[in-house]
């Protein structure tokens, strides 16, 4: 199958860091369909061998094992290619179809990596010029918006130019191997379907959290905070994928159903619980990798009266048969003690207790996202290490894990989550990519909470950088009688 | 609390290489109570320490990490006596009686390592000096007869002179680690419970395999066999263990009465089940270990054309609201592929496949008993390794496992199984020992088997040693669309 895979932003960021490493580990593994070419789009005038020498220069960044030899880089430059667009002016884009219509390929991918403004004109320009023919797909870059209308907005503008099949909203998440490993956790085995309710499963927690501050992004930053940039994408996918019902195939559409009934499901947020349930933060100077470092508000384009949020802690509910009244917490923020991405299931404790020590423990399934990807799953067992006291050994509990490491099964030389969704995109599936009406509910319920705070003067709750958090996160989940994972 | 144990057998093989072993741990370790005293009995004519330098000297042939050094022997010698008796002279139990009513410990047990024909003499004769008062336990070793009426014969007698609960039958397979850990995950997880019934689980396989021959034991096995040697006590304590309802408390009568309904609802044998659902092999000359060995017949002590079984493999179900329609497997041999205990709980297949590869491989938990001791849970996840194909990592599917090995997470340095059992009768404790009504309900169940057998003439099925048994054995599981997993 040959393919275009037009990159605009094809100088940018997101291009050499992100994109081209993955495009090159598909084509050294040779899982790039053959008959493709990439073709950066720029302002820059280049010609074809100036970008390949500037995408080149640039490999050199990447980590080594990822990095093409000088050999290896000549094949792949064989299908990289340059086109000069001032992405304002209609007849760059009439001189990009030419080029593309010239080729004739039997896909097109027009990836826009660029700043979200541009979205829009990009994609009435596209149609203008007839590049929305249905063998064209789009891809759209977070963020889509920063609020319900602007999203809609943008969704809107989208659609009136290409069809939702047609589209292909990126949250990078989504191609993390540890997290399309929750379908198969989930679907492709019997045994925890049946625990995976509210008869069994006491409460369920995710955790993304960062080391890092907000480096060199302090005035984007800014204008986005913890909510827009992670919660409204990647926890609630996360969230999605954890209590989603058995879609009835692995389609497209029928795993965005049921995603998409999650967040319809999601318990609507009240006065009370805006105020109850909802930690807003923002870190202040501490440690971190055993250095001093500084406040947020110290941090390079921040204001220094800021208020906006670093860390959100969130308790939530899902209002259907299978999850009423298990709640769901939410963590995530910058300049955390780790980092550290997790899912973990708290499943309640025996009903009756005949042992006479490690009652009321529950079992725990930990699903480790980053930086190690793998299963835990705690149980207790006889305490057979207990020397000291003469009791049988039945009375006695003690825990033991169950321990599987992702990288060790598979070998860490996995698929990337940018090659597989390139991949993806390239192939047209959509399994792995976020439909409209999902990103839409997913705003819809994170709106009340940005307004709640534009509203509330008192600002967010500080916490010392290198620390999980401010201490009100975990009075909120200890109302409920539980405690965030780390702390139990 | 000061005890005496009085070992009938002193001086015998099962009291120097696992009883004395056993007691010199639990000293070493502590946890013998002090003020104990330990009392050989035998026909020789030794004075104490004559008796200590022959226990000594049987140390020598104790693994090194529990040997006892000179000064921990001397401090383990000063509470080892020795009394001469005949266990058929009513006066030599008299002066046992005056030697223990001397010192009146708290407790006494009455260790009977004898041969099973003086169980019944040993009992009258020391009920007639008195010795069967409350404080007085007695111990018993397998066998306890060879069928159901001489078991119920021993039971009966014994029952003449002790209350059922100062009567402890050993089954040492129960004082094992991993057969209490049993216990321990089923009643002390929540995650287990609501799966381990019916709808979720397939079948379930209870394998108990040797590697060695009848060695030196030719004479002495001619007249057990595979079926009163392992089935009757150690894999049928195993299957309740794993098929019992959750007991009301950890309490032993609590435990029994559960395992008792087990055995109560094991499926009554028909002719044709016996003809089906029953192997008998028996090993010719192969090889073991890589030497070649002789067949079953060729032993020393066994007759040449035997028909003594060195193999079973069964097939029964559970009668009852959580197992019905379930098989369990049962398969017990020597001169197996490896010595290898371990049971298999092999769950259902997911009801509907969404995934493109491996449907219908269901999940697996395995439980190791020996000779490593540890869990293992079998699942599918996403086939990220497979760079070949192009597929979205979604719709392939790839075994994975969850391991646990009890060894290394609460050391080697565990209580061994004799370690257990002889510091539970010290302490009162039941709920690892058999009761009459268990014992007598699992030979209500083997006895028809026996009896098959009996009249069938056409005797055992060859298997070559160092294999997994008669093919007929995988073609009994076969008939249900299974296998043995070590095949799968």
């Amino acid at each position: 199958m040959s393919f275009d895979l037009v990159m605009f932003g094809g100088t940018g960021d997101l291009a050499w860091r992100k994109l081209m490493p993955a495009l090159f580990q598909a084509f050294r593994h040779g899982t790039l369909p053959e008959g493709g070419r990439i073709i950066g789009v720029g302002r820059d005038d280049l010609s074809h061998d100036q970008y390949r020498a500037l995408i080149q220069s640039r490999f050199e960044k990447v980590e080594l094992a990822k990095r093409p030899s000088a050999e290896e880089f000549a094949r792949f430059a064989a299908i990289l290619e340059f086109v000069r667009m001032d992405l304002s002016k209609s007849e760059d884009y009439a001189r990009l179809a030419e080029t593309l219509n010239a080729r004739n390929a039997d896909g097109i991918v027009m990836y826009v990596a660029t700043a979200p403004s541009l979205f829009t004109n990009v994609c009435e320009q596209l149609a203008a010029s007839g590049l929305n023919s249905p063998k064209v797909r789009i891809v759209l870059e977070k963020p889509l918006g920063h609020d319900l209308a602007s999203n809609r907005a943008i969704n809107q503008t989208v659609s009136r130019f290409f069809k939702e099949d047609q589209v292909y909203r990126i949250d990078h998440y989504l191609g993390k191997p540890s997290v399309q490993n929750l379908f198969a956790l989930r679907f492709g085995n019997a045994l925890f379907e049946p625990l995976w309710r509210r008869e069994h499963i006491a409460n369920i927690q995710i955790t993304i959290a960062e080391d890092l501050g907000v480096e060199s992004r302090g005035a984007f930053y800014e204008t986005t905070g913890a909510l827009r940039d992670m919660v409204q994408n990647h926890a609630l996918q996360l969230l999605c994928a954890i209590a989603m019902e058995p879609p009835i195939n692995a389609g497209a559409d029928a795993i965005r159903d049921e995603k998409l009934k999650v967040l319809r499901s999601l318990k609507p947020w009240t006065q009370e619980t805006l105020k109850q349930d909802v930690v807003r933060g923002q870190y202040s100077a501490g440690t971190s990798g055993g250095a001093k470092v500084p406040g947020y508000r110290e941090e390079t384009g921040v204001n220094p009266q800021s208020n906006t949020e670093t860390f959100v802690a969130l308790r939530t509910e899902i209002a259907n048969w299978r999850w009423a009244g298990v709640p769901f917490y939410i963590r995530t923020g910058k300049r955390l003690s780790g980092r550290d991405a997790r899912i973990v299931i708290n499943f309640r404790p025996t009903p009756h207790a005949i042992f006479n020590s490690n009652e009321g423990v529950g079992n725990r399934l930990v699903i480790n996202l980053q930086p190690k990807d793998g299963l835990e799953l705690h149980l207790l067992a006889q305490g057979q290490d207990n020397r000291q006291s003469r009791a049988s050994a039945t009375q006695s509990l003690a825990p033991v894990q169950l321990d599987l490491d992702f990288d060790k099964r598979f070998g860490s030389e996995r698929v990337g989550a940018y090659e597989r969704l390139l991949l993806d995109v390239i192939d047209g599936r959509l399994n792995l990519f976020v439909r409209s009406d999902e990103q839409e509910e997913a705003w819809r319920w994170v709106e009340p909470m940005l307004e709640h705070w534009a509203a509330d003067t008192s600002g967010p709750r500080l916490y010392a950088a290198g620390t999980w958090g401010p201490s009100a996160s975990s009075a909120m989940i200890a109302r409920d009688g539980f405690c965030w994972s780390e702390e139990s």
